[in-house]
């Protein structure tokens, strides 16, 4: 290969932009060709992406059997016209679905976490590679590890959560789920494991801001989901665009090199963020300019560079000014085309476009969307057993707020554009059980998430007057502004006004200082409260929020995050008690913005009150409600003491106590009682969810061994340290049974 | 010597239980004797400490000449009680004067940083060093030289403010102040500098929480003011309560003995906070129980523990056992001894009590503390000139607010019982501007600090309405419950009311979420402006307020901080013109307690922008208005091009040109435009305080050279790295001349 040849595998422009969909045919752009010919180019970034940062709409987008001849055709043209004839990497956005234009949209990773169905999980990945795939996607930009420490940020909503195990295990789940048995399989795509790390550290919450952290906690933290996840095959991996005390992940060596590689052995493609390297010579200046840049970045160990221009710009002009080492280029070479062997490009590089119109979008992956938001929404709240509604006794109920019946504000960030009517809303959800009986359920918008307009106040109240059961439906919005519909607030009827109106205050880049409600919601809720109905609030957001208030105040609290298309659906579900809730927070919700950061798995030394209040979280990691109640006795440790390399395991009978089936998510946590360096108070270390009928009682055994007990002690190390253990089971971080478990050197094997 | 007098060496325990103060005299315990008697202590920790906790009250505790008299009877029972005749090493708080009944009352910390006044800070510890060395005093625990980067921390005011170059130059003086030429001189103390290290970082600004934090950051910011201190000769360092990264700092050898000893070259004496040992075992968790605690710290370089009994329960049986290495106890008891030595303790125990009674709180030391005040006060906002208030034509005056006539409210944390009178309020400050017409200042306190009480609202607001110009002085309180007096709101008379009443929110362990003000202070002063009449807001506290509504409503804000017993003729001078304000921030005020970390020297990574607003302080570093104004004018730079061992001399005109006399704090930032590890966007690296006439214009010229161009680079060693590099001078950190100076490899020496 010449240098060209081999430095074009390392780039990868935006595919949107490598062709035009005219008259329902694509034509390949000029500079498409252009780059091909030349083998300046191996790879493409979102080719069928579609969103506003994209341009590309529902009008002008390609529908799933399109989109896959779409790629082909820039795949063919890729073989037949350069000289080597190496198929493309065509790489797509697929955080909670493949981002395409018909594509499933499942609920954002939040929701996944805390579901705490890592089955459900991995099943979805499939789905998810499938629909992906069947477009001739290769290679995904998910799952994202990054392990939340501050909800200002608002990427918040991308991440399972702030446990780094519950992550770790959902990381395995990715890849497996993702990449199958071969990746070369038509269901298989390669994961990209991000952002490789500490990005949900970032100072005051602000995206990629700089993260202050020392080298054993992101060992034991941020590290740990990434290692198992390597552990797992992943075959590609991103650095994140934050600095880790003082040096940008992008130019780290130690991390790309020396543990990713050298330690983790792992194998694969590293790609980097978009525009990353540019940041390195404008935003971070560790480098003069973009050439320095480049060649600094590719030999800390990037292959690929995301969309930017920086490689294509500098690398060769580097190369021949001899400020580039050969070695570097080879091995990023090698890394790129060693991925495009492994996913069977070679071999197999054309799409079946009939599959894709079949897969994607499917009834099948539909109930799987489905069926995650029903396991993932959080019951924060349940006063006098609110719910469920009983649908004899309920009445009318009355769906009021800015995200009752708006459909982008459920999906999330990272969604395409969606037809009328293909996004279930929660009104859509209780219009169909009550589809014999319509006047049963009425609606009014009442005001939109942001901005101070009560227009739509009055048709709210009327419409609550009139009502025996208020459901609020009240949150954020991290929906980017797909065009000129809108909502009518005194009449709740969708318009198309021609304003572009963009309601966001949560997604990338929108950090907030505040995690109180947006706008005049909570005005709108306390106006409603007056009325004195039964009042069930639901969360449709992206971050935490903290209103007192409405904890006092409501008589039902449902946390849902963004729960995806089939989201209304799942709530209706459990607000009528078809489904019971089984979701379990895996982010704790602080009490005020002030009190950040609040993570459960915190150092024992971390304080514990503020002169206002305490330092506790509203509601703790690992809390849900449920339509029943679950009780823990006979919890047993198989043996009082073990070796530094021995095991126990630790069983404990659960009980449904209540009237209705149900799952409880048992959860396992260590403390251990001292160690050469501090450990948390608390480490989640072992969960699983567990279906139980009333009144039955199962018995759930974990094993604690070294994976569970060991951590980053002397000179860095993963260590089991000998002395006494506390082992904790229970149905969230704060309520649990306790044992002991004494390691002792001289109980070694 | 024994091992238990070598032990004994290495305790410290609370000096004001080694006796009692019965009809006049002092009368030592059996159980101070007993342990004199066995050689098992050998030091004091506060034995005239005077505040709530240790129980000592004006009229319990002992005059100027009594506390020295009561010093010398310790001190001459030690020597001649003992085997060995080891004089006593007496340790007193000094943070902000001798923390003794009688004491001059300094402003706080954060008001001398603000007035960035190195001499005048000097000549204050060389009076409090004079103070404390007259009754016997022979250790401080002071400075703290803490870098602040969340201000919810209780202890803001402790500490000089956010820039590690700042703080280091204080620090220096401290040492030099102190210490003096000698530190057997009978004006000299040792300091002991604190909390070694990053105790300003703690996690969610809760005292003494984990620190998250890599070496890079470390060795750039947080140690820097502790290695200029050493380097000027510290005699005494104290861990501090946290730990970093897992590793409390109290046990943290790489710290305590590669670092500062090995590297520094540190030969003074390590002593540990209050209790800190006792933290390892219960708190931290990296001790099985507390003699592993004691051996540990030990071990790892403490040579005393501060009023704390670890040391004196498990050494000897850990020593017995065989669990201590008589090297470390041997080292500890060297340091411990040759402290005393370089004290001269052993030619010169005894203080001079008539000395004592006439050199502590002296008119010369007042006088001092009210300079540094009226130096530290910052003006923030001076709207249409409303400052200075012109005597003749100001009208009458009312003075309102929970901190107008409060005195401990305005001494902040670390402050003895006071005897009425002897501080000045702002209240009083007036009052003695008007002697002559009493009538012309009216008072009303309108509420307490905390809480809801608005009795005092009718009285305020017809005070106010009385007024022609209204002078609100509010903001927090470090003062503990000094005993039983308060203030009737609805008369603002001082009374005693047999209540213990407490207004405390803020001082050591008065973390808090929000950075409002406390109580109904804001709405107070909403309901005076609706009078209309001129609004000046004084705020008296301890760490920043963020309330946009006073920011906009206020006619003018002055920010006091605690300005210590003089602070009310301070305010009084610059509130008349008698002095003109030159107090310039040492902490970015945010403008929302969710927009923390706040702080000007940050990376540029850090984001711009929260959905609600920016993420820029209200009023930045080095910011603070005059009612001059001083213009910068040709600045110069005596080379355009350096080698890394060069030096250049950057020159610049400021001229006065108001109408006043005044004082400009004249600041130098460097900015690195590209380096190989990230930067602070700026970094101040120099500064000097200078006196203009009205039109008066000074050349002032800053040496930049290596100490200035230098960062923690490759290796963690600190390197001046070839580049370009910006030089900006200014009147604050965003406001300021610019100009580029280029070092380069070829053009070193």
């Amino acid at each position: 290969m010449t240098t060209e040849e081999k430095i074009g595998q390392l780039i990868q422009p935006f595919g949107w932009q490598a062709y035009n969909h005219i008259d329902g045919k694509i034509k390949l752009t000029d500079a498409f060709k252009e780059a091909v010919a030349k083998g300046a180019v191996g790879a493409l970034y979102g080719t069928l992406r579609a969103d506003p940062w994209t341009g590309v709409t529902l009008e002008t987008g390609l529908s799933p059997a399109e989109g896959a001849e779409a790629v082909n055709e820039i795949q063919r043209y890729a073989i037949e016209n350069s000289r080597l004839g190496i198929p493309f990497l065509i790489g797509e956005e697929c955080s909670h679905g493949h981002m395409a234009i018909g594509g499933t949209v499942y609920p954002v990773p939040l929701v996944i976490g805390s579901s705490w169905n890592v089955e459900l999980y991995r099943d979805m990945c499939r789905a998810v590679a499938q629909e992906t795939r069947a477009q001739g996607g290769a290679v995904t930009y998910s799952p994202v590890l990054d392990v939340v420490r501050d909800p200002r940020w608002g990427r918040t909503e991308e991440c399972f959560g702030e446990d780094p195990h519950l992550i770790g295990e959902l990381a395995v789940a990715a890849v497996e789920g993702m990449q199958g048995e071969s990746l070369a399989s038509e269901d298989s795509v390669a994961v990209t494991l991000k952002h490789y790390v500490a990005y949900g550290s970032s100072e005051g919450g602000r995206n990629a801001g700089p993260v202050h952290m020392g080298w054993r906690e992101l060992l034991e933290v941020d590290l740990h989901p990434f290692r198992k996840a390597v552990e797992a095959g992943a075959a590609s991996i991103m650095p994140a665009y934050n600095e880790i005390d003082g040096v940008p992940c992008t130019v780290n060596k130690k991390l790309l090199d020396d543990i990713l590689v050298g330690e983790w052995g792992f194998d694969g493609m590293i790609i980097t963020d978009c525009g990353a390297i540019d940041m390195l010579a404008a935003g971070h200046d560790v480098a003069e300019d973009g050439q320095e840049a480049a060649a600094r970045s590719l030999e800390a160990g990037i292959d690929m560079e995301m969309s930017g221009e920086m490689f294509g710009k500098h690398l060769l002009k580097a190369h021949q000014e001899g400020k580039l080492k050969e070695a570097a280029l080879d091995r990023a070479a090698r890394r790129v085309l060693t991925l495009k062997f492994r996913l069977g490009l070679f071999e197999r590089p054309y799409a079946d476009a009939a599959r894709a119109g079949r897969v994607i979008g499917s009834e099948e992956h539909r109930a799987l969307a489905r069926q995650l938001a029903a396991e993932g929404v959080v019951l924060l709240k349940n006063e006098g057993a609110a719910l469920p509604l009983k649908a004899e006794e309920c009445g009318v109920i009355a769906v009021i707020g800015p995200n009752a019946d708006n459909g982008y504000n459920q999906l999330g960030d990272y969604t395409s554009p969606q037809p009328a009517g293909r996004v279930a809303t929660v009104l859509a959800g209780l219009q169909a059980k009550f589809a014999d009986e319509p006047e049963r359920v009425l609606y009014a918008p009442g005001c939109r998430v942001r901005g101070e307009d009560r227009e739509g106040f009055p048709l709210a109240l009327e419409t609550a007057a009139k009502a025996d059961t208020v459901v609020m439906v009240v949150g954020g919005s991290s929906a980017r502004d797909f065009g000129e519909g809108t909502i009518d607030l005194r009449t709740g009827a969708s318009v198309v006004t021609g304003d572009s109106w963009n309601d966001m205050d949560c997604g990338e880049g929108i950090d907030r200082l505040s995690l109180r409600l947006s706008g005049v919601q909570l005005e709108l809720i306390q106006e409603v409260r007056k009325l004195g109905k039964k009042l069930i609030v639901v969360y449709i957001n992206g971050r935490p929020i903290a209103e007192p208030w409405i904890d006092e105040h409501a008589d039902a609290i449902l946390e849902a995050w963004y729960p995806g298309q089939e989201g209304g659906h799942a709530i209706a579900d459990l607000l009528l008690g078809d489904a019971n809730p089984s979701g379990r927070l895996t982010i704790s919700l602080p009490k005020h913005v002030g009190q950040l950061p609040v993570y459960y798995n915190g150092k024992r030394s971390r304080g514990k009150r503020y002169l206002e209040t305490d330092s506790k979280p509203q509601y703790p990691f690992g809390y849900g409600l449920s339509y029943t109640q679950y009780q823990y006795s006979n919890m047993k440790v198989s043996a009082g003491v073990i070796g530094p390399d021995g095991e126990a395991t630790v069983t404990v009978d659960v009980t449904n106590a209540g009237e209705r089936a149900g799952s409880e998510v048992v959860q396992l946590y260590i403390s251990d009682k001292a160690s050469a360096y501090t450990r948390p108070e608390r480490e989640l270390k072992g969960f699983k969810k567990l279906e139980l009928a009333p009144g039955e009682t199962k018995t759930v055994s974990f094993k604690v061994g070294v994976a569970e007990l060991e951590y980053i002690g002397e000179g860095y190390k993963r260590v089991v340290e000998p002395g006494v253990f506390k082992i904790l089971v229970g149905g969230s971080s704060v309520d649990t049974l306790e044992a002991e478990l004494v390691v002792k050197e001289e109980a070694g094997a």
